[in-house]
């Protein structure tokens, strides 16, 4: 059984990044030292592979280094992109869609996958394999840009299990989903 | 000095109405003894004026039975419907702006205002007009809708001074709004 599992931020008004991808509105909020990461390492230490799409992994990029010291799995139905990256680090470009992606990783003994970015999250969210999402809301309204959520072929009803207010104004819950069987 | 509150429920992705504004999936969470009404009731005795838009309007009237039994502001640059309702209850037809509104029921000894529909509160956020925002979080994704936020002319940076978790499920955190200066 692989456990999969959402962690991520978005603005009070849904947005993970503005409409042209920037996230110079995640600044400036003072972490105290109680409010410590966020849970962020804890989490990245229980995860042994990260699932991303293309668009998360073009902005990952942009960052100019490469962040992960994991094994990550970029879901693109277009050609991997011929970058000395792809050969360095543990990265895997594949074509899958979530159910055969998850198929896959299990045969190769991964156990919880850390999957990230809107439209990834939506696809393993509407084909019913998100396990848990821990999601924080800024509390900054930007408008407009790339929403977390998206379409649903149905409702989707989660479990709220706990929920901190940090002091700097973040409010994490972490949600549970039910998951449909194979 | 007129204070305004917003006092509202989403989706987890945002939404206070399915998309032809059917509240349906507002159905089926059990409260518990401890989760109580969420505050609604202690909120409501300290607001002396509903303000809402004509959509919001037009739904509770749909509701069959009037429900509030405080003064009603309806703002809508729309003429007033022919209503026996109109007549019979504290219900104020306006066509005016957030600003030129917030003055007129401070002129008539207003207090506490409690701003309610998508629209209204989108024009009161813009305006700075808000002081505080009761935000509860339904634990269902239902795909589209009616949001409760949209466009901003500028970044809105708010404080959250209180979570609770129900057990229900629902997450409702108070935030206050940095007010702009008339």
């Amino acid at each position: 059984m692989v456990k999969a599992s959402v962690y991520i931020a978005t603005s009070l008004d849904g947005f993970i990044a503005r409409p042209d991808g920037a996230l110079d509105w995640l600044n400036g909020w003072q972490a105290s030292a109680q409010d410590g990461d966020y849970g962020y390492q804890a989490f990245m230490d229980s995860v042994d592979v990260i699932v991303i799409g293309r668009a998360t992994f073009e902005t990952v990029l942009s960052f100019g280094q490469w962040p992960y010291a994991k094994k990550v799995v970029v879901l693109s139905s277009r050609p991997a992109p011929d970058l000395p990256l792809l050969a360095q680090e543990q990265i895997e470009w594949l074509g899958l869609a979530p159910r055969a992606l998850v198929d896959h990783l299990a045969a190769q003994g991964a156990q919880h996958l850390y999957v990230d970015g809107g439209k990834t999250v939506q696809g393993f969210l509407n084909a019913g394999l998100i396990d848990d999402i821990i999601l924080t809301r800024i509390p900054i309204l930007i408008g407009a840009g790339i929403p977390l959520f998206g379409a649903v072929t149905h409702d989707i009803r989660l479990h709220a299990i706990e929920t901190r207010q940090f002091d700097s104004g973040m409010v994490q819950t972490r949600y549970c989903c039910v998951k449909r069987e194979t």
